[in-house]
């Protein structure tokens, strides 16, 4: 078992690492208080007794396509129905839709219920569940509403790992060679960095309690310091704005977020290297390791750059009308930028 | 011109009273942000040259009915539409609705934009402008979702109060006299006490931006100490639970809010009595203070006691089933009880 805390600013907890940890899941969890499970219906084909043991489910159908307002309605009149009360505890059982999801139902409903983030799939466990970023999707973009509320706590079940598809774990995989990138950024503490254990692992024979716990350190450092992405935070969002782009344009059908991340970062450090802000050398290091792991699928752009550039221009942390860009200038370190010439964008893509 | 801080533990803003101060609004306000303004279609009628000052305005239905699931996603649509960023400003022009919509969509589009209150009617002015709760009604109940949210600060002009309805000046009368009956729960600063003040004002020619101020300063005091009503919050609902199920029982159409709230002190008034916490001086004290404003229509409760005790229990402050009851014991003082019979309420209602 691996443990760590989070210290935000609104909320300490702890997100905990163990294999088969879902098996003793009561044990982790308040016994006096009502809980409410929230999960899909996968998961309840999955692991119907774990689900069947939970008096009050709420079972939402899988899939990005339903991260929407009206899912979000259905959740909040379920629970409202069911007369929840402001001490009771809602359990968010699932990858990023039912977390994301259930979280900002936690936040919203009765003006805040507690909840207990139980991802299932890697990308969650590594990166939506940690950090109390919730929301849903709107026909103008991903997340553009929601709230920045932390869970309870993380409880992290590697065994769920095991009835997840390939695909799925390479997606984890793409944000977590993201951490592995910005390690510097984000801490100084050399036993949570990923880039030597990533440089020595066998692609076929991953320690995920380790990769999990080394992702989730990282990432709850870069919460502790700056909670609600006024400064530091962005740099977790390295590979991203390329990435929303791409899955803007290929409708979020064509690649998973892992793969349009991996996508995105080789777009940044082509563009780094192009300016000079990294060597040859470490542009070579970067992409040997997302091509390690075949994280990023080869594709041709083939929309025009000028409506790939307004793309970029619509993401929600854009300022002034200016694109934001997180880009590599140093081994494990990057760096943010607001004047990168919108020429110089166009040649990397 | 009247002015005064609120200390919230997430944010301190400023309240400016000013009569006249729409005139001067864009003084108020940061030039260089732009200005997203959400109000209604009664506002925009009683004030075009007004309304039509902002390039972005979102104008919604007016009434009650209409603060819902529904206009709160079209409020989100039409942020995202017109490319809201989130170093843009909101401002909610108009009552209670516009406010409470308002702000909870700029509590949650793009996980929180900074938002102005600029109340129009004497309820908003003294109430729901003040202490950051956001949110709207659905099929189960009044605000079961919504945010505690502040604005970055309030702005409250009493020329609008010229425009407003008799019965709407009352409405808002009845959480004023409110105030007085909790003063000394908020604040030990009798300059802002509200009861010598009332005692004496002429009910035919009252000054609003004094009781205005002392209101908002007494909110204003006990949000500081308690902005998420863990604790001392509760005294603001006096009056409340018994009103909420007033306005349940009646479809919230037979009586304004601040009548059913004067109704519901009177209540709560009597059921002190009947249990020796207060002395028949302070009962004949409080129900003539409340008959000075012709605040309380005569109304008996039509409907089965046990249903009104169940409606009671529905509220959102509720614990364990137990009904949570704010009741007087002293002149401007209140307590909180969880544990008052349901056969002494019955013997009121």
């Amino acid at each position: 078992m691996k443990k760590l805390t989070v210290n935000a600013k609104t909320k300490n907890y702890d997100i905990t690492i163990k294999e088969g940890l879902i098996a003793e899941i009561l044990d982790y969890l308040q016994q006096d208080k009502k809980k409410f499970l929230i999960t899909n219906n996968t998961l309840e084909k999955l692991y119907p007794d774990l689900v069947s043991s939970f008096e009050n489910k709420i079972v939402i159908k899988d899939g990005e396509e339903y991260k929407n307002f009206e899912t979000f309605e259905f959740i909040i009149n379920e629970l409202l129905k069911r007369k929840i009360e402001r001490k009771d505890l809602i359990l968010a059982l699932g990858g990023g839709v039912v977390g994301d999801l259930a979280g900002f139902a936690a936040a919203s409903v009765l003006r805040g219920v507690n909840f207990v983030q139980i991802p299932t799939t890697l990308l969650s466990q590594v990166d939506s569940s940690v950090g109390g970023k919730t929301g849903f999707n709107t026909k103008y973009g991903k997340n553009l509403i929601g709230a920045f509320y932390q869970p309870e706590s993380v409880l992290i079940d590697t065994n769920f790992l095991k009835t997840l598809p390939v695909r799925e774990i390479k997606t984890g995989l793409g944000e977590v060679v993201k951490y592995s990138f910005i390690e510097k950024n984000c801490s100084d503490d050399e036993k949570i960095h990923l880039s030597k254990y990533l440089d020595e692992a066998d692609s076929n024979n991953l320690d995920f309690k380790e990769i999990i716990y080394r992702s989730v350190a990282l990432k709850a450092s870069v919460v502790s310091k700056d909670e609600k992405e006024a400064g530091l935070r962005a740099v977790l969002n390295f590979g991203h704005t390329f990435a929303h782009s791409i899955e803007t344009i290929t409708n979020y059908k064509k690649f998973t977020h892992g793969e349009a991340v991996a996508m995105g970062m080789k777009l940044a450090f082509e563009l780094s290297y192009n300016l000079n802000f990294i060597n040859k050398e470490y542009l070579d290091y970067a992409f040997n390791l997302i091509d390690k792991f075949n994280l990023a699928p080869v594709y041709k752009i083939e929309c025009d750059k000028d409506e790939y550039i307004n793309i970029m221009k619509s993401d929600k942390k854009v300022s002034n009308s200016k694109i934001r860009l997180v880009l590599p200038t140093s081994k494990g370190e990057v760096k943010i930028f607001d004047n990168i010439k919108e020429d110089d964008i166009k040649k990397v893509l």
